[in-house]
C-alpha cells in the first residue's frame, strides 16, 4: 500500500472513530484519548491530520455533505423525485453509517462551544435548491415556488423531524416521519402530473440506492469505492 | 407578602435564572453556582425548591408548555388559525422570553446526559392533534388528513427550522421561516376556503396577542396576571 493510500485510510479510520465518540457522548464531552482508543492509532498521527478536537469536529460534520447520495444520476423519473431521494436516502443511511450519525449529532446539537455548525445546512440548502431551479427550468414546479425558500423550509423540517425522532425513539420512525413531511409538503412544490408519480413511501431510500446500483451495473459503469458508499 | 407567594415568585427567579444560563452555556457546562449567583438566592433556598440540576432542567423544559397560549379562546376565525397561532405566537415569544428560549435550548440540544427531552414534543404534539381534531369535526380539515401525522410533522418541522435559524442566524428570522413552513403545509391540511382566510405571514404572533387582548378587555376578563403573559 502506498504511503499516501494509508495516509488517507488513516484519517479515515479517525474520522469514524471520532463520529462513533461524539454521537455517543457530545462534543464537549468527547475526548482525544477515548478517539485515540478506538481507532487504535497514535497521538501523533491523529495531530498529524486534525489539529484539535475542533478540527476534527468540523471535518465530522462536513463528512454528511461528501457522502455519496446518487444526485443528478441520469434514469430518474423527475427533479422532485431526486428531491425527495435526497431525504429518503438520508433517512435510510442514518440507519447504517455511524459517521453520518456523529455528524448529524454534531450539527443538530446547539452545543456551549462556537462550534460552526451552519455549513450542512447551508449545503443541503444549496444541493436542494439546485434541484429545485432545474425542476423548474423542466415545467415540473407550481409557478409560486420559490426554491430558496421551499429548500430551507425542508432541509430545517427535515433536520427537525430527525430531532423528535432521536428524542423520542432513537430515530427508529425517521424513514415514516420522512414520507409524512414529503406528503404534506410536496403538493404545494410539484405540478400534480409529477406528483402523481413521486415514490414517498418508506423503504424508498432502499429501493432508490438499488434503483442506482441496477443503472451502475446497467451502464457498466466501474463501481463506486466503498468509501464513497460508506 | 405571604410566606408562600414568596415561595412561588423565588422559585420562578431560580428557574429563570437556570433557563438563561441552560440557554447560554448549555446543561452539561451550566453549574448550580451560576444559577445561584444570577437568581441572587441562597443554596438552601435553591434546593428547597429543587433538588438537583437535573430537576431544575425538566423544570425548565416543561416551562414552555405552562406559557400562556391563548388556545381554544373564543373569537379566532377558525381552528386552523388557532394550529398557526401556535407558532407564530411562540415565534414571537422566543424573541422576548428567556424562559422559553432556555426550554427550548434544553429540548433541542441532544445532549450526552439522559435528560430526558421527549416532554415538550409530547405535549406540543398533542396540543396540535387536539385542535387538528375539533377542526375535522367543524369540516375544516381535508379528509385524508391525520390529526397525529400532521401533528406530530408540524411539531417536529417547527423545531428543526428553529435549529436551523438558530445555527445560521441566531433565530433573528424564525417568523418568516415559520410563516414559510405554514404556507407549504396548510394548503394538505385545511379546506381551500378556511385556508384562503389564514393569517399566516409574518408578524401574525403580535397581532394574535394583541387580538386576544383586546377580546378580553371587551369582554372585561380581568387580565392574566404577569407570569401567565411573562
Amino acid at each position: 500500500m502506498a504511503k499516501q493510500d494509508r495516509a488517507i485510510r488513516t484519517r479515515q479510520s479517525i474520522l469514524e472513530a471520532a463520529a462513533v465518540v461524539f454521537d455517543e457522548r457530545g462534543y464537549d464531552a468527547a475526548t482525544i484519548t477515548e478517539i485515540l482508543a478506538r481507532a487504535e492509532v497514535t497521538k501523533g498521527a491523529l495531530y498529524f491530520h486534525f489539529a484539535s478536537k475542533e478540527e476534527l469536529a468540523l471535518a465530522v460534520i462536513d463528512a454528511q455533505m461528501a457522502t455519496d447520495l446518487p444526485a443528478g444520476e441520469p434514469g430518474r423519473t423527475s427533479k422532485m423525485q431526486e428531491l425527495v431521494d435526497m431525504g429518503m436516502i438520508f433517512a435510510h443511511r442514518l440507519l447504517v453509517d455511524p459517521l453520518l450519525r456523529g455528524s448529524v449529532r454534531l450539527t443538530l446539537e446547539h452545543g456551549s462551544t462556537n462550534l460552526n455548525r451552519s455549513s450542512p445546512f447551508n449545503g443541503w440548502t444549496e444541493l436542494h435548491t439546485r434541484v429545485l431551479e432545474e425542476g423548474k427550468e423542466r415545467g415540473e414546479v407550481l409557478p409560486h415556488v420559490v426554491p430558496a425558500d421551499t429548500a430551507e423550509l425542508i432541509v430545517g423540517a427535515y433536520a427537525g423531524i430527525n430531532t423528535m425522532s432521536q428524542a423520542i425513539n432513537k430515530r427508529a420512525d425517521l424513514e415514516r416521519r420522512a414520507t409524512v413531511l414529503y406528503e404534506h409538503v410536496m403538493p404545494s412544490v410539484a405540478v400534480p402530473s409529477v406528483l402523481a408519480r413521486l415514490d414517498m413511501a418508506p423503504g424508498r431510500g432502499a429501493r432508490a440506492l438499488a434503483e442506482a446500483e441496477r443503472r451502475r451495473a446497467a451502464a457498466q459503469v466501474p463501481e463506486v469505492t466503498p468509501a464513497g458508499v460508506a
